[in-house]
């Protein structure tokens, strides 16, 4: 693992590495991490935020507005890239929504994919480790996790798909992929078993599937006047359903639409105040 | 003029707009208008960013960490783009530094340039007029500037050469660009008259020749890790000494070194709030 690059930033670090991966094949991946300024023997708990389609590692500190409020709040951040990079698969730079900048946060089993397509074993169990042997001061024990559309969707699936997370908060995610034409296409090309394998990466399911469990803590906001809600993308009437045939209430599971917003940055760095909030409520807990 | 995009961010909205521009010899250019949420009536003081080297007009915007302050603190923004585009001109597109995201916020007077790089006239007369027809709830008479690198000179230099701004305030400015690399070669290029020509739009020149003026309030931040300050591209030194020279306290002329930050965005971003709060004093006094 080696250091990239660190920049100051509202009085802590926010620093890229670059690792070599077990999860993805043995490719090398780039990740940041902010910490907050901070004393002898703090420890920070941690944040993920998981990106959208056609972004990487830095689109969340750039554009999410995420950083400044992190600091005031005491949450470090994790920055993970969307996909593995440099896999050399045929027809892996071909799409915007499959292969580069476009993992879905799965563990691909399609024979093409199935080495190097492994961003949710990465994200879940590689990611932690790495960053845990930086010797930062961070309290591994404490994690939530955030995204953004195709980061949303993971953010979702990977904490009802685990028990790591004490919350999960997503703008405008992909609330029912195995409906949704994204979600079609990547569990088509990525899984063996297709859409029906897909199943274990939908969050409405997996949500359906969560009845009863007890730490269930999700925070979901989306735009009225985003384009991908009205192609049929998103689909948060499903996850609103799940939640309601699980026995949900708004405090386990809070979706909300926001009049007038879309599916850019704009929307997500309005929001963002409320959602590192609602995790710092949950992880200082 | 014909809007572009518009998209809601922190109650209000931000738009694109796309004019043909006289002072940029008639080719078209864009701009970002961000308007907080408003009531009937209300009207919003104006400050707009200039950016960098090889940025446009949604580097502020979408980095800069502004709007949520903006918003916050009831200012409206203005964000015009770093150079005229698609000039035609021999070489325009070859050096990072020179030609297109390369403006300088100046009026060119050499032959090859002097049709449509007058970023100068485009800033403080043509711009304000186009965003005056759209007949947005602003008050045009308040107006301030601010502004990064290459967009930090330009702010710094429009205020002092005209009186239209209350306050100017700048992220790591080129201060003496007459005596940097950047200064000289825009100049040399720009300019018939050269570096000599070049004096007008030197902030540490000009700064000295405003002595006795009675609105001048300027804020400056540069980090001291900051690369182009260690080459000598911005020269903060020399806009402090011509603060003294002219006899400008503190008050008037705030210049401060902040330990450990870079050029980046990550740099302006966290300084962000200071900037628009400095504004917001001056545009609401």
């Amino acid at each position: 693992m080696t250091e990239v690059s660190s920049n100051k930033a509202f009085g802590g670090y926010i620093t890229k590495y670059k690792a070599t991966s077990e999860s993805l094949g043995g490719l090398t991946t780039q990740f940041n991490v902010f910490v907050p300024a901070h004393t002898e023997g703090q420890k920070f708990p941690v944040l993920y935020y998981l990106a959208g389609l056609t972004c990487n590692e830095d689109t969340g500190p750039w554009k999410g507005n995420f950083l400044s409020i992190a600091a005031a709040e005491g949450i470090a951040m994790i920055f993970p890239d969307t996909s593995p990079r440099g896999a050399e698969i045929v027809g892996e730079e071909d799409s915007w929504d499959i292969g580069t900048g476009a993992g879905f946060y799965l563990d691909a089993t399609a024979d093409k994919w199935a080495k190097h397509y492994r961003m949710f074993s990465f994200v879940t169990k590689e990611l932690p480790k790495l960053v845990n042997d930086l010797q930062l001061p961070l309290d591994m024990n404490r994690q939530s996790i955030m995204g953004h559309s195709m980061g949303g969707h993971g953010a979702l699936t990977l904490f009802l798909a685990t028990l790591q997370y004490r919350s999960a908060s997503a703008f405008a995610p992909v609330c029912n992929p195995t409906k949704s034409p994204w979600g079609i296409k990547a569990f088509s090309n990525y899984l063996k078993g297709g859409v029906e394998e897909g199943e274990k990466y939908d969050a409405s399911r997996l949500l359906e599937k969560a009845k009863g469990r007890s730490n269930v803590a999700l925070l979901i906001d989306y735009g009225a006047q985003d384009q991908f809600l009205k192609d049929g993308q998103l689909l948060p009437e499903a996850l609103s359903q799940a939640a309601q045939n699980a026995g949900f209430n708004e405090n386990q599971v809070n979706i909300r639409k926001q009049e007038g917003y879309d599916h850019s940055y704009y929307f997500i760095s309005t929001f963002a105040s409320d959602h590192i909030k609602y995790h710092a409520s949950h992880l200082r807990a």
